[in-house]
């Protein structure tokens, strides 16, 4: 039924086949198992070797809740190593829905070659050249591309930054209004698309069959289940419906652990200007609309339009790291612009988080002034101009433009930049960023879940008491989460819920019609790890990259926290 | 006798110490040991963990002809491994007079400090604010040092480049005309000396008390048989000396193995445009200087005055590796262009390989056209102008100039450029590049003398025969000269005459007064390599990273050979 779509880009055929070895597999797993089989580990990211894998999750395309996401995976230009990189939007449900498990875009053209769209439907794949959407941003070009292809199309697609191959290029997604503000941000995979020449894929499920269930009660029961859970954990039912992520902002604030000024101190003064309570305020006030869905089958709905003050649109999906990146590590206190810089970052193609470091890396080499949102602005911008050098320096991320600025303070591991909360004074999300295969990321190990929010446990985020064992575990169930195609909020409730790991290995089993036990959960997550690590090992990597940046040894105010694993205790958080 | 001058750069103080551990070392068994010793492996090569060594060899300073190397070390901004980068002119020999075998620069200063001058003479040490001196080139710096401090002096300096720390800012050196044409280009060591906010050093040995000789009758001895080896073999007395380093364009490209146009093909149809035949033809007919030589006691004299058709100066010490990096490479046939660019790069501080490179991946990527050697020459000069990202850019070398425009093609191993032979037509060379601890370095292990040249024996450059083996042994007696002092280009006569390592031996036996045999010499090179790679692996070097890009596969015009070496056959090119 689930099949394989492979796109030769270079001779612009496609082929579909069925899943063979892959039988089974979804999301994270089976881009992770395709690359690690398919990729070689010594390969340029932008060369012809390198392979971009868009796979949907186990349920995804079924009425599970929360089941939509999408892994895309890749050796990643950023951090020359294997990456998935997880997003939103409408794409993931309707190529699932047709019976494709995952797109493979092999190979690539001459850099001569015009950009081309790839048009998914029921009736079948066709390659378009779109020379008219070559330098455009998403939002434009995917308003043409859904007006040509229509409104139940959706997008993934590059920006201006993907096509020009900067290192810190996201793929984005469209979202229920058609919007590109879903983003597959971190590890470059932009680039890898765009070195392979796609502009676009569009995939009309029109006609589609749909994902087949094999025991349809059992599903029923087990996701009704599933909805109950989800609806009754306050952060999944309150917290984030009521205010998005963004309710973060005052809580690691709080907490001390908002990295301010590129990484100097825990609090930022002004971080109440780019609370969540703050954006909600003004969404109310302006006419926006605090409480969205990135996807169909969504009951967390986290997502928001946010809107200026003259109720024009600024932008969707405006995260707590954005806001953070932009805000509280740049010294930023307008949460106007910052949101016009997450619109600028999703227009162009770009993940937030890294250009977030570069904008405060930028600050640091005197390129631009300390909290100044409009210069920060027009900085982004550049990145769209493609023959302005300093938009290649800043495309290409934090690290990149610490090179070329001469800054020696950035805040990466393997080449990719830190999210919003400091290693110091959050130890737990620290040994993730350390370990993680992924480079620093906070999504591949959650440890803020039980060092700041208590959910599933309360770890002191403040000593090194249970972090890599915390990590471990967090890794393990993140890379479970990732392949079945769940949101990776459903683990706050998951977290506290008894019965809830065994309500999603029902949904499972309901739907593959094989047994699957929380055992199976478990072995899914630690082989998805094993794959990751063993394509990193072939790359060159060795536990001396598993390291944070020598600054963290600094103290962190106000807890004058430092960073205090060894290396040797940091590899316990890693599976073998 | 001889001892260790310690600057700490942040409290601007100094300190006298004796070798201690470190005693009988010198050059880059000397700066190789230290680093392993003294810096952590995983320090951001620009922060304050990072140190920068400058040791003079175990023979340099006595009149052992072509004694008076010295040897850079610290950990590569542009490597992220060790680096031992090496240069000849007068620094080390004065150095060493005055009984100082090596200074190591360490911590340093804020960002906004004032560049310094540490002057060093026999009454004292002074560490001098300089700001009169920031952003000059090192022509127009080194020329008011020497006019400051007498012409007795010696200069180490950076230029423009080293003080932005651009990762290809090289060390520059005066030779005996006060002329800073000399220089420790690779690996970046100029921004490290930039990090640490030295602009120069100063050396003036009047009133030292020499290097210090124990049997000054077998030095005598052994030194004028050296002095014979040196005078009767054909490369050092006669195509050296005639033609200087230029001597290779043609050979090279009869051989095929002339990198042209970024690595595609193994000719230039224009090389003898920019042959050193063709130099000396015009420093004949235009008033320059054929035959020079960079530092007292060489009877090589391979350097040169090059002037243009006004006879004005253009450059000096220019290199076949420079003329090949802005001429073939870049299908650049203007001598005196490229005499122009070697300049600049002298005058910015930078390194002529990298640079030449990163210039070539420009004209891959758009940025300026193939063979216009203005535009390059403009090119360059950007690196100048420190808030000009387009300098920047090129300023850290061709890996990073990749990176942001784009270019999957570029010619590193470890981030460093490949020289000027192509790995597929000169194997030899080639499993140099990819195993030297050093990145891409065709001074580590020079098979071209037997792979072309067909000194020290006769190995066919285009197949795998032998290929390992040689570079294995080159690397070694590499590394021992490299920490004796002596010119690399000694090799050439003592691969051809039966008696010279005894000879090498007998001069440094005869100097320290202890017995040193034929082992001993192979024991030093050896134990360098074995301290360089502990490094490297400690930084998180694998096999994996001894690697050449995969383009090498292609076939490379005319003979169509290819880069066919498996990792587990390169593996046995280095020591163990």
């Amino acid at each position: 039924m689930s099949r394989l779509l492979r796109i030769d880009t270079n001779k612009r055929t496609f082929a579909f086949s069925d899943m063979g070895a892959y039988a089974g597999m979804g999301g994270r797993a089976l881009t992770s198992r395709l690359i690690l089989d398919e990729v070689p580990a010594l390969s340029h990211p932008l060369g012809a070797s390198n392979k971009l894998v868009a796979a949907a999750g186990i349920l995804t395309g079924t009425a599970a809740a929360n089941s939509g996401r999408i892994s895309l995976g890749a050796k990643s230009p950023l951090t020359g190593g294997i990456k998935e990189s997880n997003s939103g939007g409408l794409f993931s449900q309707k190529m699932a829905k047709l019976g494709i498990q995952a797109m493979v875009f092999e190979d690539k053209p001459e850099d001569s070659a015009a950009p081309v769209v790839v048009v998914v439907k029921a009736d079948g794949v066709s390659i378009v050249e779109a020379p008219e959407l070559a330098g455009l941003g998403t939002y434009a070009a995917s308003e043409i591309l859904l007006a040509k292809y229509g409104s139940r199309a959706a997008v993934m697609l590059i920006g201006p930054a993907g096509e020009t191959c900067r290192l810190a290029a996201s793929v984005q997604f469209t979202d229920p209004k058609g919007r590109p503000a879903r983003a597959a941000g971190r590890g470059g995979l932009g680039a890898v698309m765009g070195s392979k020449k796609i502009k676009a894929v569009v995939v009309d499920d029109t006609g589609a069959t749909g994902v087949p269930v094999a025991d349809k009660e059992a599903f029923k029961a087990a996701n009704k289940r599933w909805v109950e859970i989800l609806g009754s954990h306050p952060v999944t039912s309150q917290g984030l419906p009521g205010f998005g992520t963004s309710i973060l902002v005052n809580i690691i604030n709080e907490a001390g652990a908002l990295p301010t000024k590129n990484f100097r101190f825990g609090r930022f003064d002004q971080a109440a200007d780019i609370s969540g309570e703050k954006m909600v305020e003004l969404m109310q006030a302006r006419g926006g609309k605090p409480k969205e869905g990135c996807h169909p089958g969504c009951v967390i709905q986290c997502s928001q339009t946010f809107v200026d003050d003259k109720g024009g649109y600024l932008s969707s999906g405006l995260e707590y790291e954005t806001v953070w990146a932009f805000g509280a590590n740049c010294l930023i206190n307008d949460i106007d612009d910052i949101a016009r810089m997450d619109h600028a970052c999703d227009d162009l193609g770009l993940d937030t988080i890294d250009m977030g470091n570069a904008v405060a890396v930028a600050m640091d080499g005197g390129i631009i002034p300390w909290g100044d949102s409009k210069a920060a602005l027009t900085l982004l911008r550049r990145v769209g101009d493609p023959s302005d050098s300093l938009g290649r320096i800043m495309g290409n991320g934090a690290k990149f433009a610490g090179q070329a600025f001469g800054v020696s303070r950035v805040a990466e591991v393997k080449g990719q930049a830190l999210p919003a909360y400091d290693p110091r004074s959050v130890k737990g999300v620290g040994v993730t960023y350390a370990t993680t295969p992924m480079g620093a990321d906070h999504t591949a190990g959650y440890a803020v879940c039980q060092n700041i929010l208590k959910c599933g446990g309360d770890v002191n985020p403040m000593t090194k008491v249970g972090q890599v064992e915390l990590s471990k575990n967090l890794q393990i169930a993140t890379a479970a989460i990732d392949a079945v195609g769940f949101c990776l909020f459903v683990a706050f409730a998951v977290l506290d819920t008894a019965d809830a790991v065994q309500v999603m290995c029902d949904q499972i089993a309901a739907v593959t019609g094989k047994a699957f036990a929380p055992g199976d959960f478990l072995a899914l997550g630690v082989n998805t790890l094993k794959d990751e690590i063993a394509f990193n090992t072939k790359a060159g990597f060795t536990k001396e990259h598993d390291q944070l940046p020598e600054f963290f040894a600094e103290p962190l105010a106000p807890h004058n926290t430092t960073w205090d694993f060894t290396p040797e205790e940091l590899q316990g958080a890693k599976v073998s």
